[in-house]
């Protein structure tokens, strides 16, 4: 029957597609050459660069497609040879999850409470959440969370519980913070303060202090940096409730969101470091799935006390759930990456790259001081902060990310000690160029990383 | 170089993981039972389910995750092929995309500007948004836009823009609206006007007219439905710009925004249906891209009129990009996905598949017809309204969506006439016990899908 169908449906009186106004135009554009014309251009590079123009009317051979896919691939890789100034981790492999490709899963709606959206990955999701829950120890029954699509999704959501507990609330984030943060602020239409940081990009919470005593009359918000963005600094929570509670602000005037980016799911791992963990009065935490775990999409976990839900949560009859996150429809690849990292490292294996890339930040930072580089790298932290190349080209090579006069690099898990060494002597070699050959002077960074690490003449 | 640094990081004093109260708890939960006693609980299936606790201090191996992968695809199989409520293209085919799974793509920022993450797919997204400009008619130069995580995305960017544009203007949308728009009128702190609509789902004009003369001190931000969740109702844009005049407000003193979820993209295929385009006084459309193309994951695609964007545009150095998106970092898979079906469909594969569809849906509404059911099926739709089955589980297992006395089948690529005459049969089947063998009367309905379409004793 249904070949049957299909072939009628196809001399059924459906109008041609250009036979529209807006159709025609696409194929008129697109009617004039050859098809062999347009093939030709198309595998044609035109520097370096294929192009992906979607020009024919007829459907593409996917050999053709695959073709324009390969030399994709062939370029990603030549660019991962200089992948260093962002937090994600590219070493990963998840050839095992290839057959998933074939399904499009969607977590929509609350994850404990399920849907009608039958394809869905919704236990990976739980079971995701309640490792990060042991994580970040918060008791079952305590908690709510879910796989975000990044970030800023999990900032959006920690943001947006703390505006609903306080409607005139005051947002406080450091001016380290990431950009996400003063977008939501606009969006959110929230009072938005920006606290001074101290050298190394932590808050400074004597500017705090002033801002919150000057600010008493109204409950404060609070985004703390677990990694800012370019310093690799974290936020000491403990000395921050201890500022709220010296301003005089009580424990049920103050709600503190973490982004924890980067670092709020490596800290624990490290003895020393600060705990990070909702034993102390923080209200949720996100961290991005796609940095220390390494993900194809961008991904998150988001986790809040589950008292704070109830605000934005509505029943939605149409998938049987509740409407309680940031986006509706989620991805379900997202939980299953996460869950298949989790646990195919383990813990062990986990701390064991988190002391590789400590370490692999310790070696990056003593080359360049070796060299009279200025350079800072934060205890705690494996983004190296360092003296702004001249050049922007050799920045855009090694994909550094760059801040007025300072750039870094973080050292993710695929940054290895070869890496390194290629970036370090190509850096010290161009250097020396662009500083002709020690004729001019190495800037003062003493405002940006500090005096005692900055290599200027006066400092050095 | 890098192995004698990678072993003597092995050995160095960093704590152990298991010295960490955080972490020895989630190892202490975790070392009394055997290891062989965790695999066999695991492996274990529970009601059908594997566990897929994150139990394990040390690594799984490979071949034990490949083996729940492996158990999970087999349940997907299953689900698919009951998969019949959601507007999820399920029928396509990436494998040609499996070597991506092995990067980290990121399009964080404008795509128009690049950034500095140099493994991305901006490229990729530039052709599908010219694609998509060709198809709603606006000339390059004049729009800006954007590959989202999906519809809720694209209307959080839209109706901002809108808000943006008239900070004080009040958001008008149809009470058949999806549920993120309330949602985000309630994220916006923006006063939502809700209105009526007819009994096809499509916005009521008199209603509207109605409230927007009770509110003509405003500004009014419209968001249309082209294509609603529930009934497929497409709002008549050409209409609601008529209503506005005739309320007496001009040009500059509205903002439209169309949530083209799954018909945004099909309707310019359609001869007689509305014409979706920027020729038309619209200022931002949002398609989903999971819907008609079909994508492993959530995305969708967000086109703006230019001069919009600027006021959420911040230039960032950290990405040497304009931070004018919602969220921050982006998938550079997604904007592939889309390119790659672009490709491969070609426009006459699109408008075949999209007759398909529709003949699929009248196909379905007549046999349920045939059978005594209500059922509803509107114009350029194929989203076929229905009586909702009395029993809810007979619903999960045909993935329907449903809402209060009605129920939905949107007929997607892979919903085959065989798929279809398959939960035909079991619905008129237990339909039958249901009704008691005809003792029973099928429900009013006329509320709902209106008189014509209903079957109950007085309009049948």
């Amino acid at each position: 029957m249904e070949n049957t169908l299909e072939k009628s449906a196809m001399s059924i009186s459906i109008p041609k597609v250009h036979e529209t106004e807006q159709l025609s135009k696409m194929l008129g554009s697109n009617a004039k050459p050859s098809r062999e014309y347009e093939e030709q251009r198309e595998i044609q590079e035109n520097n370096g660069q294929m192009s992906l123009a979607i020009t024919e009317c007829i459907e593409k051979t996917q050999v053709k497609l695959a073709e324009i896919i390969t030399h994709y691939v062939g370029t990603l890789n030549e660019k991962k040879l200089h992948f260093l100034g962002y937090p994600t981790n590219q070493d990963f492999d998840y050839d095992a999850l290839a057959p998933l490709l074939n399904f499009h899963l969607n977590n929509a709606g609350d994850p404990f409470s399920g849907s009608n959206f039958g394809l869905n990955s919704s236990n990976f999701e739980c079971c995701v959440l309640e490792w990060f829950a042991n994580l970040w120890e918060i008791n079952k029954g305590e908690y709510w969370g879910y796989v975000t699509t990044g970030g800023t999704e999990g900032n959006l959501h920690g943001i947006l519980m703390g505006r609903e507990k306080f409607p005139n609330g005051i947002l406080y984030t450091s001016q380290d913070s990431h950009y996400s943060i003063f977008k939501i602020a606009q969006m959110y239409r929230m009072q938005c303060v920006t606290v001074g940081t101290l050298v190394s990009g932590e808050i400074d919470c004597v500017d705090l202090k002033a801002l919150l005593v000057g600010h008493r009359d109204k409950p404060a918000i609070i985004n703390l940096n677990i990694g800012t963005t370019m310093k690799g600094a974290v936020d000491d929570i403990d000395l921050v409730v201890q500022t709220l509670e010296n301003s005089g602000f009580s424990h049920d005037q103050f709600y503190i969101h973490c982004d924890g980016a980067l670092f709020g799911m490596m800290l624990p791992f490290l003895k020393q470091a600060p705990g990070i963990t909702f034993k102390k009065p923080i209200e949720s935490i996100t961290i991005s799935g796609h940095k220390f775990l390494g993900c194809p999409i961008p991904c998150g976990v988001l986790m809040t006390r589950i008292e704070h839900i109830n605000s934005l949560s509505r029943d939605v009859e149409v998938i049987a759930s509740k409407d309680v996150t940031i986006t509706g429809s989620r991805s379900g690849h997202a939980p299953i990456f996460l869950w298949y990292a989790l646990n195919k490292k383990g813990l062990i294996g986990m701390e064991n790259e988190i002391q590789k890339c400590m370490m692999n930040a310790r070696y990056l930072r003593d080359q360049l001081r070796d060299a009279g580089i200025g350079t800072m790298l934060n205890e705690f932290s494996c983004t190296v902060v360092f003296e702004r190349p001249l050049d922007d080209s050799f920045s855009r090579k090694w994909n550094l990310a760059w801040k007025k006069n300072i750039a870094h690099v973080v050292v993710m898990q695929h940054v290895t000690i070869e890496l390194l060494n290629n970036f370090i002597n190509e850096f010290i070699q161009k250097r020396r160029i662009w500083f002709q050959n020690e004729l001019r002077n190495p800037p003062c960074l003493a405002d940006d990383i500090g005096a005692e690490n900055c290599t200027c003449i006066l400092h050095y």
